[in-house]
């Protein structure tokens, strides 16, 4: 073994590293991808050991060289990962100390590999956040232009599967951007909150170098340092509730693509989706399936299970640094890149979204989705609203029975359940005109869809 | 049947309700402990139907003096709650019809279960959040003061249940506090998003009166109103969000609950325990088990399957809103009563703390927890630090073989791995120097752990 | 307090035990419904004391009745619960002391509570699965039912909610039946697994009385004794094994109850449900919605997270038993009730399914579920299935632009993309030609199903 | 694009496929590592097919060839894998069209990806379980090993992590031995249960082609076939029943190495293990960590949490097949990865632990161990055990007080508690005598344990 490759406690033992537990313990193939992180929290820690006299000009000068070679090294692929070394921290710092020697050797001065590793999942997550910010921001707009065009148009709104009450396609979309709004909104605080720097914490006690905290955290964008050592090294909320957020996100995201993938039905119809976002089938020869609607709604039960996995995780232990803790990286990452690419794609989908205009008048008429619309004239005609929907229940059952719509029954027929009724309100029951009558503030009116879109837009302009 | 326990929507059916089926559906059991907001609700309802002229003076103040007194049979037990009612709602809603006749059957108006549930729901969390943040401010409290008196208490910092280095008392339980300051922090922006008012989303298209949905907002004390109608009724996303809260709060409990085990195990025996907050055994005489703390981490898995159970609810339901959601209240009241009892036992046990000083201190001079500071000591005199930790290796395995501690070293043998080593640093390593050198924002430092107490009550007494 | 509800270890403390822990630690307000399989656990203890000549032949008597005594009490609701007995066990044996004195004293020899519960459980949870085998029984049989007079009733087979195939609606039923039979076969398993002694284990370390533990495995119909007694008491894999199972269960009924719901909204209409499974809205007059299944849906969803609590709770545990142990009842208990109502519910909406024949035709024949049958047809004349897939591909996309089925196609159409298309394949395309064609076994042919019915009812029969 | 790499249904569709979604919705970055089940699949397929005429001799021979080829490419890293073909059914049909022409597209005749993959992945999963039991009887088998030659080794036995009683170090092996068992015979029955071939179920509705369904069963060695071809194609009951014995086995690992851990630790050290399953710190040169057991209980967090995620899966989906089926891959495939490296690693830590006899009896002696002996030996003397238990949990009082064991107090202040206690019996209550006490069936007492031990070797042997 090169004296590069040995374990950094190599002096501590004296018995070769059996290859199956290397394996096993080794999480270098999944936590390299912080290596861009995991520099940028070297060279904050180099300034503060330079401030601090551990380093001088020339040693921090050797360090922030070598690192910039290391980091041109992993960028050309031709850096070489080494399971031996175990995790991408000690990849890279024993390749410093191969490429400058004693200066790599004292990076890790008043560091532990334990408050290091939380500063580099903070700021890995803290960009991807971002990220994900992003494009959710793009999903939301994708969504505005989506209902803009769709204020008027009219389909079934339905609770339980049931017709209920005709609403606006616009403004069912709105539905959506409210949700992900929400979702928005629980990221920046979670962002927020982990915005928080580790290094200084060391191993769990914090470090007995004279260090200014203060030096990396503002090299590293954080807006605060963590106020106990102990807690910092052993924290792992920040990954909780960043997974909450997402579970909570991905169940919205499940919710939407079972609606489109109802919509798409032969039943039903009301929206069509182009071949590009579909599969087919490869027996039957006629499919056209939302796949990419059901891959989202199935990817979603899989960050509550990460979520799940990370609390049961954490749970288990005492303070304060376990080896347990590694296992928060596996679930996280695959949530991150699951989520944005759930995101990415929906975007696509809404945005190839082709509404069936004249199915959904003739859904949105089906199941006398008006009723209630009648009930609230009869209130209006001083009717206490308990009665008046006794009253529109009997006309339902005679309408039923004869398979026709409210405004078709017969005047007698009507009259004889409540004499009030009259010709011009069984006429005017329909949807368009059940749609305008919602009309107030949050209300499903086309004057109302609008105004919440130019709301929504000037939202998403300010952020 | 009378009249006033016909169900809301009997003109509709013609058949009666199977037993079974009756009792499979009703939510009346467990959701009757909403009545008061139901009843807050519906004074605020009555007001907004009142300024929109759809009740009279003498409506509204039917409506109230109604409810007063009803609220004063529930209170005092005279309520009958009916299970083929189905729900508070219509349980309220029929004994009010019953006391006032028409005008109660107005009360309904421009409303549904659908947003007057939603409404309840948020109000009861909200003051049951108010409730956990007092009770998490009180346990805070209880943690200052054990951690006051503890600030120059040495005992072992375990990382990997391993010595690690040595830590003050006052330290750890600060760790704990700032995890449950997190928590306090995630409540209360749960708190701030969850304080939005459904009322007037109706079934989920908006009422089609013409309502000032501002009225119930002010009346309610929420901060706005919703600003979609399909969300309104089918957003649970604060259930969610509070449970998320919940699960990351309970995690921390067990943790400490693991931690109060172990220390109050035999072997560790640094605390212990009076008996009222322990159990014995029905067979073993001598047993004194910290039954309190396993109980706490045990109930803390329950709030994750809460969280589960809940997450995979909604995920599974096209808008807007369906049955299923009525699963959301079982899991939601359990973990609201589960945690403030957690809470309040915690805050109890937390007081009744007695450490072991002796105990501790021995502990904290087993395991070499100052070969660290031999290291960091060695940077000092400019062996960089990768070295000095292969030296400290080396002298560590040479006082393992004599089982000694590092201060007790030969100097002979010492100075043969390395001839800077001196008599006054290996008898220097004792662990209140070493606690003491940990003096930098967020270290173990007693002064830090003071200044980090003072910070803390500062932060508990402005809120 | 009077002596006979002094706590078991009240020699052990000198102080008296807080109410709020009390309230807290204690679990008789729900582990009291375990009273009659503890009774029945005691008895089995006793005679194996009285064979180990611990008892005299007075003394057993004395237990006996004593027991039969606390039995009658208990079931004419006059015995007294009391809190600070912590549990069940305790507050029989306490009852029972003050009945007969002294040989009620005897009774806990051999014996902790940590083996008495584990007895009592597997008890209550072997009779319980036993009644949920006979309901799943029952609700396979009202499966065959259904199905046997829809062998030969057409309705449209989904993938992707999708159009696929035709298929019979018996054979749809009977895939439903399929996966109940196989977590019947998972609950006899589990139900053969769980059936072990815990008795003469003792706290952890076996008895050191010359117990028979063979008289209690006898007495209580256990089939074997657990083989380590530090295992037999800190074991609940039979409580994951049942929920696992209960889980697996409740996951196909969510399954079916989705179909349900699908197939009762008004955009597919196959089948209708009688009023008695359906409730209304209080604010849409003409809505008639399948709360029923959505509560089934919802409910599953809960088992899960019932099933996750216990997972979570048992992995943080070391040997033997601990505290936490005591949640494991509360998820058992309820996913074994809701698991009970969700059954006997099902079987009364399968019995209530009214199919629309002529709707589930109508269906069948829309979205080009033939189009397999053609391709298979060309594949008879020699052309390879991926070829011939590739050709109906091309006649779907010509059909679809005209909006007619694949049967209506002009043959010159259609000979112009394959020339060996006949008018006698294209007319034959219809959807009884189809099932019938789908003859192997386990196939939708109503022969085939009729088969799969017959062997299934002589399967219930012989269990 | 070539023709070779079209799209199988691309007959149907006009537009390419994006690129995102074409990554977004392969699966033959993960679902390649089926490839070797697929072509014993296929192979049984194309016999069957042959069988019933819709493949010559030659055909069937090219099939044969063409299929051998394709394993040595793939084995020889020959193999060019594209997600343009989606998953590795059609990247394998592809080539194999490729490679033979008009044969190769027979292949698919009266087969559905639907019917493929769900015996693709019995088959894997098959096998895959036969791996994990050979590695659990080799664990069982190192366990075997430790406990024989620990039969006497006195060891404390934790209750609540406080000490209840004296138990020998071979009997708490043996308990772990007894839960592993149990997961052995879950995993055996869901290997039954499993083993049934989809093949022939097509799509979802049978093939309508004159199949041998049994030819391709005996091939691949099902012992049976699936009774209903919805349920064929949508039925994931077998991985989630694998994922749920998975979850205990680990729950049940977690257990192990939390006590590990803790017997480990500086308080405990009643084990030591050797360096090559330890690790060390980047930052404290003393420590030896036990990792590979904290990573054992960190990851089987991870399994329950694939679990949850497939339950949720399932949950959402009506019949029949769907695309988020294809989510139920990942998760399986890493906790069958995961799983089986766990029982490797188990085995080495097993066979490396090295029991600190002394310490374990010193530990053993602490902590009033012997004192249900007292109590027991009371009630051999007539009085009943509620009685004893008091007397003794007033002795045990009396001795804490001067701290000093039971054996040591006068026998005066005993008798002033109870007369009939005599120096004899405080003599005797040493952990020796304590277990060899405890021999009945399942006890500690050596000579049980070594029963057990060869029952359960024989066990092993007979399996």
């Amino acid at each position: 073994m090169s004296d590069a490759s040995r374990k950094p406690w190599a002096g501590r033992f004296t018995e070769p590293t059996d290859k199956l537990v290397e394996r096993f313990t080794a999480s270098v193939h999944f936590d390299q991808r912080l290596w861009q992180v995991d520099v940028r929290g070297s060279i904050a820690h180099a300034k503060t050991l330079h401030a601090a006299s551990l380093l001088s000009d020339e040693e921090l000068e050797q360090i922030l060289s070598g690192l910039a070679r290391i980091e041109a090294e992993i960028k050309e692929g031709k850096f070489e990962w080494k399971a031996e070394l175990e995790d991408v921290h000690m990849n890279i710092e024993t390749r410093l100390i191969e490429l400058i020697g004693d200066a790599g050797g004292k990076l890790h001065t008043g560091r532990s590999r334990n408050d290091q590793v939380a500063t580099d999942v903070r700021l890995w997550l803290r960009d991807e956040i971002d990220a994900i910010l992003a494009l959710a921001r793009q999903l939301q707009s994708a969504m505005l232009d989506l209902a803009d065009i769709n204020t008027t148009t009219v389909m079934p709104g339905y609770t339980h599967l049931q017709m209920a009450q005709p609403i606006t396609f616009g403004h069912h979309i709105m539905a959506w951007f409210e949700m992900l709004d929400r979702d928005v909104a629980r990221l920046v605080d979670a962002r927020k909150r982990m915005n928080v720097s580790p290094l200084g914490a060391a191993a769990l006690a914090g470090s007995s170098f004279n260090l200014d905290r203060d030096i990396a955290r503002k090299e590293l964008g954080f807006s605060s340092i963590s106020a106990n050592s102990l807690d910092a090294v052993s924290d792992r909320d920040f990954v909780i509730e960043f997974l909450s957020c997402a579970s909570t996100m991905s169940v919205h995201f499940s919710r939407w693509c079972e609606e489109i993938i109802l919509w798409m039905s032969q039943s039903l119809r009301m929206i069509s989706l182009p071949d590009e976002v579909c599969t087919g089938s490869s027996i039957m020869p006629q499919k056209k399936n939302p796949d990419v609607a059901e891959l989202i709604r199935g990817k979603s039960a899989r960050i509550t299970g990460h979520l799940t996995t990370v609390l049961i995780l954490m749970k288990g232990q005492p303070l304060a640094y376990n080896r347990d803790n590694q296992e928060d990286k596996v679930p996280l990452f695959d949530s991150v890149d699951t989520l944005k690419d759930m995101i990415a794609v929906l975007a696509v989908v809404i945005g190839a979204i082709e509404p069936d205009h004249a199915r959904m008048a003739e859904l949105a008429n089906d199941g006398y989705g008006t009723a209630t619309d009648l009930a609230d004239w009869l209130v209006k005609e001083g009717i206490p609203f308990r009665r008046a929907h006794d009253i529109v229940g009997q006309l339902v059952r005679i309408a039923e029975i004869d398979n026709i719509p409210l405004s078709r029954i017969s005047l007698d027929k009507a009259q004889a359940v409540e004499p009030k009724i009259n010709a011009d309100v069984l006429q005017s029951l329909d949807v368009e005109r059940s749609v305008a009558l919602r009309n107030l503030p949050g209300g499903t009116a086309p004057d109302r869809v609008r105004m919440a879109i130019a709301t929504a837009r000037r939202g998403l302009r300010d952020t």
